[in-house]
């Protein structure tokens, strides 16, 4: 095991073989999970706090069931509950939390940039579990994961991303991991949800869905914040189901066995139709079993290697 | 151990023998309650999912308890905190829990079939802690337990369910448990809060509270949601505590040594008497107690029950 | 280990040697929590409920890691999830969770006397996390902890405690663990915020905060509820500041050496400017380390000492 990564905040700072790490090392706990006894006492004694200001179903609970199967004592913190409701600021949060001795601390907040913040005041390790529009880091790595199983290489690959890509943090991240493993890159949305950087980004872009879908590898569909609406970026939602709705027809253009992905909770008839969901071609399960695994990868080799570090330089100290 | 069950749904589906093997399972948890080291890890490695989106002191910390004594991790979903505030169905949300390879689901919902619906998409062991006003199974599996704890058999004794049955998924569980195990069965409401079914029941109907409670052996008496008054099915909370109110003055109509069940929490003043609540005769705490035990054995015997049938069934798949 | 206390409700009950116990038993566990693998199972098979009805980041979370670390079982129960909601009176929670058989139950509650009024019902160890105005033990005792690992002794220190004394409960406690230890106190607060009692208290009162600072060992920096203000007792936060706020040039007119603690979350460039509250002068983040070790001390001498004093009572009974 060669890493060197104290935090987790975005896959940027990732290189490929970094990545290939993480998924080396999240196979061996897919497998755990699958036996009856799912328990591996790596992190044994260790604490991890999981500090969410925005509510989340998956990721908190993948990440309680990531930490605490690795044999971990996890802490939930939520907005509701925090001193953030007395006006605290996030640094004196932080700074409070890391005086518990935590091993990391794992953090979503709505303002892009929130996890980076803490690393520059704290020296715990930092996991970012979406910060804003700006990135979330593990699931690019889970859904990369789940491709992985399923591909040698990614080199040949095409992938497409679909939807509201102005706003997502999924589409960021996954830009950044897929690219990083040599693969083509595609987008796919209204002029109104695509940012104007994006002509700077390593991709195609298409606003035509059937167009973008041709020859794809896999598609990874993004949740369509109904929210979006109200804002007036879509004239409605039936209408952007009807022109961005991904479908099981629309692989019919994709190469054989093109795979779907998303991040979840799908909003069914709105993004994607519900036989869809439900088809052979769907990886949306197996995304969620695959967060697990990755984010004990994850967890495990932020705190371990963070130990490996301090032993050696420790040792350094002493000579 | 003789158990095929996979999932606990309502007391319908469980003969008298299975009753009586919880009974047996949770009298052994029970000692284990009380001694000073409360841990017997036959459950270490296994996940729980505790899946309430309706609130609940007793019943959701009694799960959780009961999970962590018996060495599983437990995992706590509030609807709050959960995606099906973003929409998402119980369908999806049910198979993304499972995708986290959780070993039982414990379900509290409103609406009524919310756990056997989840039986029809998942393969874990699904729990029903209470659906609507359809069932909730471990409530009545601890009243019974409760008495068993007191009484050699049920066949010769009388239980009187006192209240409001008509919204009471407590009374339904318990009928059916009672009836079971031969016990005979009276019903004491006002009009406005008996089902019309009712007539169908195994019971004995009354509507005045003294007749009712001549010669029983225990009486179940039901909380009164004080939503009943608003929605017009009852006068007033004071014609109702004057009415139906038990009293230790009503005990005097019971057979000797009778006892005053309440599934809790109690209106203290409204449908029982502080002083029949402090009474000796009130077994309100000792259900509480009984809860956890019978919830260690609901979940031992289903978790491992099922293991047990897997490792059947994969071996004859090997021959 | 001499300890006859079952329960923790208020400085008062202790005497100088039960705190100094207190102070050795967390230096233990302050070791402990610096090393990698944080955990000692000396509460195995124990379980103690976090029964806090007020919201709180870091008071019920060092409870929770002070629990987890000593190997224990923790649950936690907050009003909203609470049967409190359903109108079920503080006593009848108190004996349900009891019938659950925890070993401690650690209440924050709004309404003074509420955990004392606890030990009256139940008979597990209580353990008061904040009672209203009331009292706040362990934070006095972090304080004080804090304290003794740069002090030999109490006796020749004088410790001034800043701000709103009146709605403090964190002042009360300090008041009376500084005094058992010997160290001259002084108050310092606008009049509107120091209740007529105080004159019977054995403390010197000032209300200027230059006069108040002078020749001190430490500063206890109360936190300002903003809700001071808009009951009028404050003409406005920035009036308050101006003369109440502390700053680093107020240490010039202490003792050498000279620390600032406050019991968090601090409204910086309210009472506190953020230059001070980030100066070495500053113990806030020493006294989060010291709340878990202090709690884990707490913990284990309520627990362990009850059981001893248990197994003493019975070997009495069996002569």
């Amino acid at each position: 095991m060669e890493w060197t990564h104290q935090h987790l905040l975005c896959i940027d700072q990732l290189c490929a073989r970094d990545i290939l790490t993480i998924f080396d090392t999240a196979r061996h706990f897919d497998e755990i999970n699958r036996r009856p006894v799912k328990k591996i006492p790596l992190l044994k004694g260790k604490s991890i706090v999981l500090f969410f200001s925005e509510p989340s179903t998956r990721t908190k609970t993948s990440f309680d069931v990531a930490g605490k199967r690795l044999g971990a004592d996890t802490f939930s913190l939520a907005k509701s509950g925090s001193s953030l409701q007395k006006g605290e600021s996030l640094k004196d949060t932080g700074l409070t939390l890391q005086a518990m001795h935590p091993d990391a601390i794992v953090i979503r907040d709505s303002r892009s940039g929130a996890a980076e913040f803490l690393t520059r005041h704290l020296n715990c390790s930092i996991v970012n579990a979406g910060d804003g529009w700006h990135a979330h880091p593990t699931q690019a790595l889970l859904d990369g994961y789940t491709l992985s199983n399923l591909w040698d290489t990614f080199q040949d690959k095409t992938v497409l991303i679909l939807g509201d890509i102005t706003h997502s943090r999924v589409a960021r991240s996954n830009i950044s991991l897929l690219h990083t493993l040599g693969a083509k890159i595609r987008l796919c949305a209204p002029r109104t949800l695509l940012p104007r950087e994006a002509e700077h980004w390593p991709v195609e872009i298409f606003h035509d869905l059937q167009a973008a879908c041709k020859g794809v590898h896999a598609i990874i569909n993004l949740r369509l914040q109904q929210e979006r609406q109200t804002a007036g970026l879509l004239p409605s939602l039936d209408e952007y189901s009807r022109r961005y709705g991904l479908d099981l027809t629309h692989l019919e253009q994709a190469a054989p066995d093109a795979r779907v992905l998303h991040p979840g909770p799908i909003n069914r008839g709105v993004e994607i139709t519900p036989r869809l969901a439900d088809a052979k071609a769907s990886l949306i399960l197996n995304q969620v079993s695959s967060g697990v695994a990755v984010r004990m990868a994850v967890l495990h080799l932020l705190i371990m290697g963070k130990e490996k570090q301090q032993k050696i330089s420790g040792e350094k100290h002493v000579h």
